[in-house]
């Protein structure tokens, strides 16, 4: 499996008055994670792979996540995000990340590969076969 | 078990190219759901809870969430909110979020009531007997 | 001119370490309010408002805000909302926020009337007669 | 002037439906800056700061920000980040947000060095001599 790890730095704005990341920000930081994956795989910005595979966006049709340590602002942590299955037009992604080597969150998503018509209806796409080999 | 709904615009700034929420968003929106859910139990806002109980706030160990029906800026949608069951130190909250009716979002929590030590170590403690009372 | 006022709970996830508002949290506040004034004016959501003057929003390009009081997750907020001026493709707007009826936070945004081309280019164009006379 | 420049990704997450930043975005990456000149400057992240010089914050009381020019998700841009003046316990910062080269935004916030007493009552403090110096 194809993994993209990358450097993370918790930021102040990623805390609650806990003082620890507020969650949904991890999941804005998986996302960001799975568009790396993407632009790794692929050797191109999801920008460039939208105009390339004429696509709208992968969205996200369920979530998973385990949250076993909680950092906060001035950690700097790993992500390392791969996809572990591609389906027709769905695949799934999932996302480590690491505190001092530790894994503190572990994220399961499942997205489709979209299309959204003149009318502004989406619907699931297959995944090209492009797509795919160049993942291994 | 008691059910808080609350109405909720979806906006400009919630959604993304595709003109869809992004889904990190819906946590966001969920997070409140579950704060204004112990307010109308408790009748105290979580700053209040936060003295009144002497604990420090209640992250998630675990979500896991469906996403059935996009919802675009301008949408009105219901969220209905409950906890189904308290543990010990621990509880669970459900989030349905509803587009004319429909399902669209389902989305299942786990939280520890949590408390931090002087030296910013955070541990579990038990749900107040009163907490667990107010909610039946 | 015509004022559109709101009240506004501030939440947890608002919040950063010291327990008040995250002040781009503001922005998003006043950037809904935008909408909402709008929407107030003509009777549609910014979503309708789109298709209907077939423009693709209004950007800012300038904003100016004072801090004078901070919020924290609790708090109940009154935001009025007005345009102060109406030029050929840009427009002020004036945002106050209120808590306990005193002058917390104050913002000056001014926005262009926005097309987005075929090639993704945006470039100003002269806001709708009929949207600055609903204005009065 | 000292000045912290730093590479930025514009994602996904960051953009609206027009597919370019949501400008509130660009004030969360702002902050994030902030903190990083500060962390370049004195050799410590924002978290060891505030023990170091027992303070809890440096909140914004204005900000003025000319949006130029729009960037979209797969944009690298740099931003430019340096302290502009030292008063006795306010401070101001000046970012620039460059794209290919070309100022795209220019950000001024006014920050105060900020303590917050047992009642959660906040005032400004003096800027240690210490963090002056080392900005030279």
């Amino acid at each position: 499996m194809l993994i993209n790890a990358r450097n993370v730095r918790i930021q102040w704005g990623d805390c609650d008055p806990m003082g620890i990341v507020f969650f949904p920000r991890y999941f804005a930081i998986f996302d960001d994670s799975t568009s790396m994956l993407f632009e790794r795989a692929l050797g191109a910005t999801k920008f460039e792979l939208l105009a390339r595979y004429h696509f709208h966006g992968f969205p996200l049709v369920d979530i998973r996540t385990r949250f076993l340590v909680p950092s906060r602002f001035g950690d700097d942590v790993v992500v390392e995000s791969g996809v572990s299955e591609f389906r027709r037009s769905s695949f799934d992604v999932q996302h480590r990340l690491l505190k001092s080597g530790e894994l503190a969150v572990e994220c399961f998503e499942t997205r489709v590969w979209t299309v959204k018509d003149e009318d502004g209806r989406m619907h699931g796409t297959p995944v090209p076969e492009e797509v795919r080999a160049k993942f291994g």
